[in-house]
């Protein structure tokens, strides 16, 4: 395992690459920084997206089952048209008043509690992550932060050190404490929320008990790199009410599972009923463009904004704005959560069909479109459920579809296509899924 | 002064404001977050761009000198055809090869002294600058900071604590240490070099008194919040060379004055003939679309590299790559930054031929586009100074003409138009500050 934990990584000489793209891994490698990671044993080369497919150049085309960015297709042409559109007229900042981002900024509260009616706009899920902690160690005027054993929240310094899910390598902030999701295997959905709970306390008195105190409980309501974690709903809810006993903020990364992806929910701490006094989002906010937000309780917002000054040059500008608002439009017009949650059920009824005749699938969970799909034979250790699982992948690659792995051993596959796909893409995903399980348990 | 150091902002009830206006702060104040500012007494109001105008609803226009993200012009045609064809076509991540990513990526390291050869995209400039700040930490191995006593860098929890120019509210780095620019009023252009040498080699030694050691100098190359400092040109040549004995980087932060707003050259680092470890980019770079990079040596970013990961989702995507290919052509092409200096040299011209007749302006400071205007009367206080520089802010909002101001007392004029402006645009600013520098030093 590399020191990173991304074992789904281009490694040089690990199999034969074409000359074409091995001249273009050569430039990129002579030019870009070595922070880069290319993904796949193979890495896919793109030069044209539409809709769920992504085509090299060749013209051979990739169903993607993975990017969870372009939620709505990509190179959706609706929000393509409404971006330029407002490209063309003005790309306003929020120094300057412009009814569209006020507009825009209402609607989008709308779609959450009532208790979360203040917004603040970013560019990138990092950068709002990295905000909510600033506002939540400003309200709490504490710095410690609970997150689960394998987050990732951002690549920004405070965000990054947050999230162990960055390795080793990556310095852990003194201020964080990581809590486990689930204990042994086999306990009842009582249990489970009881585990979680004694964990958060747990660490709340170790926070306490070194003067560094509780600022916030910061998770991502789908635990998508934890191995996307779903049942039982609401068994945060103790370790939410530990944390605010003590005046730490609860704060959902919804950057992944957020905009419609769980299916019947538009965000995914709804599942949990749990109304956060912060939540981030970005990737699929803007189909593309990069913009992020955190939404909040005015109460929080007010206390940080009387303090702190927050101008993003880009965040909140007229064009990222207009994007984000065609986005909204189509996602009600065309019902898309609805649409997430029906495709995500044929999706998960195809699954355990398939988990019944191969043993190799060990486990199903999801909501709406976001799937994990656990890996390996019975009596294989973690390694050998890790490489059969990158097995799988790197076979789906080659049978033109992409998908990656997560969780704690990256035994997980992790699957979320965009939320626009339809049966006979699902279908199309079965199948290839089908035969890369039959060829990775096979004897070699 | 407000606790945030911002004076140019709105504050309501200071101003009578049209009813039009009213409404729209009033539902602006209802949904985003209280640590949006808007500017000016009467905040302005745009539904329009265009080259170096903003238009308000009722059609009258604001000549635009101040804003440095649009440097091409508002909605430039050919930067919004190159994005909007790119998006029709794929907006591929960094995980995947793309032709694309790479050929900018080689464009944009050529503009740059050879030992910068290596880059890494975000999507602003403090994301930029947090990841410089990643870099440099984990290089040399400590924690320290040297920036100048009223820098800005970004608005990420670790550059926002390298950030003194937020004010007392956003608490400063254990590990940063503040260095002043110049001496007292006066001194020779050797006594600043030296000036600037001693307080940097202070900081060192007090950072490393303290067992904290240094990781980098960050300095914006022409210091846009300390006032808009230029010469001595070589003046910080002294302070880099001992910041580098002790195994610190030099990161110079070029989201201001990169991309030829200097005028004779790319970038601000270029007038100090000093080059740096690492280069920050943001603002200018896709003319509006959120797009900034760090750029480096080899050595620094393979060491990083060899340690973390780095995915920005949004950072590097295609279509933020053609809208920064199609600025970096024009640049070119149209020979700009060669021009910002020509329009740079009338309006010091302009301004120095003002000095002379108004006691109002006590210094004029520029390189290229990028101008500080010191403000102020014989024996007025310092308080006067920055109330008169924001009353000639004011009235030349009122006069349809857009600055700020800037430095340690907030006294300096901020000067910033796009690079595309033409002596059009030059002579209608001296008109204007000429009529409100009379305004402004008027008996009441």
């Amino acid at each position: 395992m590399s020191t990173d934990l991304m074992p789904n990584r281009f490694t040089p000489g690990e199999a034969t690459i074409p000359l074409r793209e091995t001249e273009l891994i050569a430039r990129r490698d002579n030019v870009l920084g070595s922070s880069y990671r290319l993904q796949y044993r193979r890495p896919v080369h793109f030069v044209r997206g539409e809709g769920m497919w992504l085509y090299d150049p060749d013209g051979r085309r990739y169903l993607d089952f993975y990017n969870n960015v372009p939620s709505l297709g990509h190179c959706n042409p609706e929000v393509n048209a409404a971006m330029a559109e407002q490209a063309s007229r003005i790309s306003a900042n929020t120094r300057y008043l412009e009814p569209r981002l006020v507009d825009y900024a209402e609607r989008l509260v709308g779609t959450f509690p009532q208790e979360l009616n203040r917004v603040v706009f970013t560019c990138t899920g990092s950068e709002s992550n990295d905000l909510a902690l600033r506002i939540a160690r400003l309200v709490s005027g504490c710095e410690g932060v609970i997150v689960t054993s394998h987050a990732y929240h951002g690549t920004s310094a405070a965000t990054a050190m947050v999230s162990p899910n960055l390795g080793d390598a990556v310095k852990l902030s003194p201020a964080v404490r990581m809590v486990s999701l689930h204990g042994p295997a086999g306990v009842s959905e009582k249990q489970a929320a009881a585990f979680f709970e004694e964990q958060v306390r747990s660490a709340i008195a170790d926070l306490n008990r070194r003067g560094i105190g509780v600022a916030a409980l910061l998770f991502d309501s789908i635990f998508s790199s934890d191995g996307v974690w779903v049942d039982p709903p609401g068994f945060i809810a103790g370790g939410v009410k530990a944390v605010r006993e003590v005046g730490g903020l609860v704060v959902a990364d919804e950057v992944q599972p957020g905009f419609g992806r769980t299916g019947k929910n538009m965000w995914g701490f709804e599942l949990h009923e749990v109304v956060p006094d912060l939540v981030t989002l970005g990737k699929p906010m803007g189909n593309g463009f990069p913009i992020g937000a955190v939404v909040g309780r005015k109460a929080s917002m007010d206390r940080f904004g009387a303090a702190a000054r927050y101008s993003n040059t880009f965040g909140g500008n007229t064009v990222g704005i207009a994007a984000a608002d065609a986005v909204l439009t189509i996602l009600y017009r065309d019902r898309i959560k609805e649409h997430a949650h029906v495709m995500g059920e044929r999706l998960r009824a195809g699954l355990e069909h398939l988990a019944i005749r191969h043993p190799g699938v060990r486990g199903v969970r999801n909501a709406g479109l976001f799937f994990g799909i656990d890996i390996g034979l019975d009596g294989t250790g973690a390694a050998g459920r890790r490489a059969m699982a990158l097995e799988i992948v790197n076979l789906l690659r080659d049978d033109g579809v992409l998908i990656s792995t997560t969780g704690a051993n990256e035994d997980t596959l992790k699957v979320r296509p965009p939320l626009v796909c339809q049966a006979e893409h699902v279908d199309r995903f079965l199948e290839a899924i089908e035969n890369a399980l039959k060829k990775a348990a096979a004897p070699v």
